[in-house]
C-alpha cells in the first residue's frame, strides 16, 4: 500500500517551521505496514495543491495532506478540494458542535469567521478533532483515498493514532502488524550485525528487521506481518527471546525509544536515585532526564556547576584540585560527581566538565576535550573524551557518552 | 527567482530523520530574496529522482538536492544525475585530492569505494566540500541550475553559506538583499502591528517587513532589496531608528533569534550575573542558557532542585515553607530564586516550581500550575501561570516566560 504526504503552508517553505508533521506521519504509516512513496511541501496556492493531489492520487493509494485548514483567507485547502472532488462547502453538524464546545470551554464568543471552520466539502465524511476547530476531512474516489488533517502537530497526531490510522488499515484491509523495538547500547551497528547474523538469518519469512542507529546506540526493530494478532506477538516474544542469548549484554530494554528512557527504566527497576553536576552540559543531562513523567521518582537534583566558584561551594570541589590541574580534569569531574552523590544524597551521580567551545581550548586541552564520571555504590569511572568544535554536538554527544557510562556501570 | 528543493533519502521517508535540511535551505534563499515554490522528498530510487527532476526544472530557475551521495550501494543519485544529463562519471581530481586529505587527516586507508567518492557526471562543475567525502556538483542547462550537495547537514549548510548561494545570486542577478532582525517582546502580534502600523505603511517600496511570532515574541523582519548595498544598509538603519520612536519599549534587541540570546546580550552589556534555580523546568532553562557560545561569561551555574531535601540543602528553602505552602507556591518560588542568587552570589536569578504532569496534579494545584519567581537587586518578583497539560510544552512556555519576566526585570 503505497501512501504520499502533501503538506501545506507557507511556514514551511520558508523555514520557519521545520516539517516534523511528515516524519511523525511517516512513522506511524511505516509502523503499520505502509510505503511512504514522497512527501511533498507546498504553498498555500490553488494550482500548486491542485497539480499535487493529481499527481500524487493517480500513483498512490492514499495521500494524506495538512495544512491550510485555519479560519484565515489564506488558508484555501478546503475551497480547492471542493474544486478537486467538484463538490461545495456546506456546514457540518458534529463540526459546528466541536466548534461551539471548544469556545465555550475557552469563554469567547463564536464570531461568523470561526463558524465558517465547520463548513467542509459535502462529499467528504467529516472525522472529529476533539483537540482543534478544524475538522480533519475523509475523502474517497476511485479506490483511492484523501485525507486532509490540521497542520497544528498535536491535533494532527491525536488524530492519525485514533482514527485515521485504523481507518486506512480497515479501508485497506492492510491485515496486522506487529513491532518491537529493542534499545542495544555499548557495541557498534556492524559488529551489532555480525553477532546476530544467525538469528537474523533464521527469522521467519513474515519478520523483518531494522536498523535504527541514533546517538550512542542502535534500535532494533522488529516487524512481523499477518492475520493473527495473538500469534504473531508469541512469535515476536520468542524470537526477541533467542536475541538476547546472542546480544544480550548489550541489550538495554525493550520498546524504548532514547537512552535517557533506558537510564528511566533501570532507575526505576532497581528502585535507585540519581543526581548530575554539570558543567560543560550546562543543564542538559538533567533538562533530558526531567522531560520524561515520573522523573521526580529517581531524579533527586543537580547542579549545573559553570562557574569554579559553584563547583567549590556548590559540589565541595577542592580548591587546591581545580589550582593544580584545573576545571577541565579527572580529578575535577571525579570530585563533582562524589560531591553530588554525597550532597544530594543520591545512590549515582553523574559528572561533566569539558571544553564545549568554541573559545577556551588551549594546546593541552583543545575544544572538544570533555571529562566524565560517574560516581555508585561501587566506586567512580571517569572516562575522556575528545569530541569536535561544534558546541551543541559536543553538548548532545557528553550527554549520550554519559548515559551510556552511567547504564553500563548500573548494569554491572 | 524560483527554487525547488529535493531532498532524497529513505531516511527522511520513513521519519527516522526530521528533514531539517528543508528548513535551512530556505531560510538562506528566503533571506536572499529568492522565492521557495516546493520541496519534496523522495527515496533513492531511479524513477521518483527522474520524475521529480523533470518536473522541478520545467517550472522553476532552480532546484537544490540533498542526499544520495554516500559510498554505499543504495546511493543513486550521481548515476540518475548522469542519466538526466545524458552524461558519465568519471574521476574529479579536486574532489579525489580532498577525500584523500580527509581520509589521511582521520588516519584511514583510502579503500576503492571510497575513492568513489570522487567520481562525477562529467558535465558538472565540482564545488569542493571541505566538510565531508561527497562532492557537492553544479549542474547547468537551457538556463536551469541543479545543484546537488550532500545530506549531512553541517556540510550542507557550509557549502550553502559559503558557495552556493552567493553562485546562484552572481548566476541569476539577484542584486543585493539585505535583512534586518528586530526581536519584540511583551507585546502581541495584533497589538504590535496596530502599534507600528503608520511606520510600517511608510516603509519605501524596496523595503518589505515580515512578522515572524515564536515563543513568547515577535521577530520583526525587514528586507530591503536593490543594487548598492551601502544605500540599503543605511536606508534600513534610518526605518529602525523611527520604529523605536513607536515601539522601543518592546524592542529586546537587533539580530537576535531567541530569547536566550537577549538574555544573553542583556547580561553581556550590562556586565551582570545570573543563577537558576529550577524545579519543574529541570534544567531546561540552564541547558539554553549554556548553548550560547560565551555564557560562561554571565552565567553562574545553577540548581536543579527536584526533591525537596535539594531545595533546602541546596537553595536554602525554609521547611516551614514547604510545610505551609508546599513546594509549588509563591513562597517557594521566591526562596528559591532568593537562596540561589545568594549561595550562587549572582545579580539576578530565576526559580520555577510547578506541576508539569502528566501526574501529580490535584483540584487546587490542577497540572500546568507553576510559579516563576525572578530575583535581582531590586527586589524579586513572582508570577502564577496555568500552562496546559503536556509535560513538554509546560515546561517550554515556563522557560520562555522565565526569560521575558528576567529581561523585563533587567530593563527596569
Amino acid at each position: 500500500m503505497k501512501v504520499s504526504i502533501l503538506n501545506i503552508g507557507d511556514e514551511l517553505l520558508i523555514g520557519q517551521v521545520v516539517n516534523t508533521n511528515a516524519s511523525a506521519i511517516s512513522k506511524m504509516l511505516i509502523s503499520a505496514g505502509m510505503d511512504v512513496v514522497e512527501v511533498v511541501v507546498c504553498a498555500d496556492d490553488r494550482t500548486a495543491i491542485l497539480n499535487n493531489l493529481n499527481r500524487l492520487t493517480s500513483t498512490n493509494d492514499a495521500v494524506l495532506m495538512t495544512g491550510g485548514l485555519g479560519p484565515t483567507k489564506d488558508d484555501i485547502t478546503k475551497k480547492v478540494l471542493c474544486e478537486f472532488y467538484d463538490s461545495h462547502l456546506v456546514e457540518n453538524q458534529t463540526a459546528l458542535d466541536n466548534v461551539k464546545r471548544i469556545f465555550e470551554a475557552r469563554g469567547y464568543e463564536l464570531t461568523p469567521i470561526n463558524r465558517q471552520q465547520s463548513w467542509v466539502p459535502e462529499c467528504c465524511t467529516v472525522i472529529n478533532n476533539v483537540m482543534g476547530t478544524a475538522p480533519c476531512m475523509w475523502f474517497e474516489r476511485d479506490g483511492k483515498v484523501v485525507v486532509s488533517m490540521p497542520g497544528v502537530p498535536f491535533e494532527m497526531e491525536n488524530l492519525m493514532r485514533t482514527e485515521v490510522l485504523p481507518r486506512l488499515q480497515q479501508h485497506f484491509r492492510t491485515g496486522h502488524i506487529v513491532n518491537k523495538n529493542i534499545l542495544v547500547q555499548g557495541i557498534g551497528e556492524s559488529f551489532l550485525s555480525d553477532l546476530i547474523e544467525p538469528w537474523e538469518l533464521a527469522l521467519p519469512q513474515y519478520m523483518r528487521l531494522a536498523y535504527l542507529p541514533q546517538a550512542g546506540m542502535v534500535k532494533l526493530r522488529i516487524t512481523a506481518h499477518g492475520d493473527n494478532r495473538d500469534r504473531l506477538d508469541a512469535a515476536i516474544a520468542d524470537e526477541v527471546k533467542k536475541l538476547y542469548s546472542f546480544a544480550g549484554q548489550y541489550i538495554v530494554g525493550e520498546d524504548l525509544e532514547t537512552l535517557p528512557e533506558a537510564v528511566a527504566r533501570l532507575m526505576e527497576s532497581n528502585n535507585i536515585t540519581l543526581a548530575t553536576a554539570e558543567s560543560c552540559t550546562g543543564g542538559t543531562i538533567a533538562s533530558k532526564l526531567t522531560a520524561i513523567a515520573g522523573a521526580s521518582a529517581y531524579f533527586k537534583g543537580g547542579v549545573v556547576a559553570y562557574s569554579n566558584e559553584v563547583k567549590m561551594c556548590a559540589l565541595g570541589v577542592q580548591h587546591n584540585t581545580l589550582e593544580k590541574y584545573g576545571a577541565v580534569s579527572e580529578q575535577t569531574a571525579r570530585e563533582m560527581a562524589e560531591g553530588a552523590r554525597q550532597r544530594l544524597s543520591a545512590d549515582y551521580a553523574v559528572a561533566t566538565t569539558g571544553i564545549a567551545g568554541p573559545a577556551g581550548g588551549t594546546p593541552d586541552k583543545p575544544v572538544g576535550t570533555v571529562w566524565i564520571a560517574v560516581a555508585g555504590p561501587h566506586g567512580t569511572e571517569t572516562r575522556l573524551k575528545k569530541f569536535c568544535d561544534d558546541r551543541l554536538r559536543t553538548i548532545e554527544r557528553t550527554a549520550n557518552e554519559v548515559f551510556s557510562m552511567l547504564i553500563n556501570a548500573i548494569k554491572r
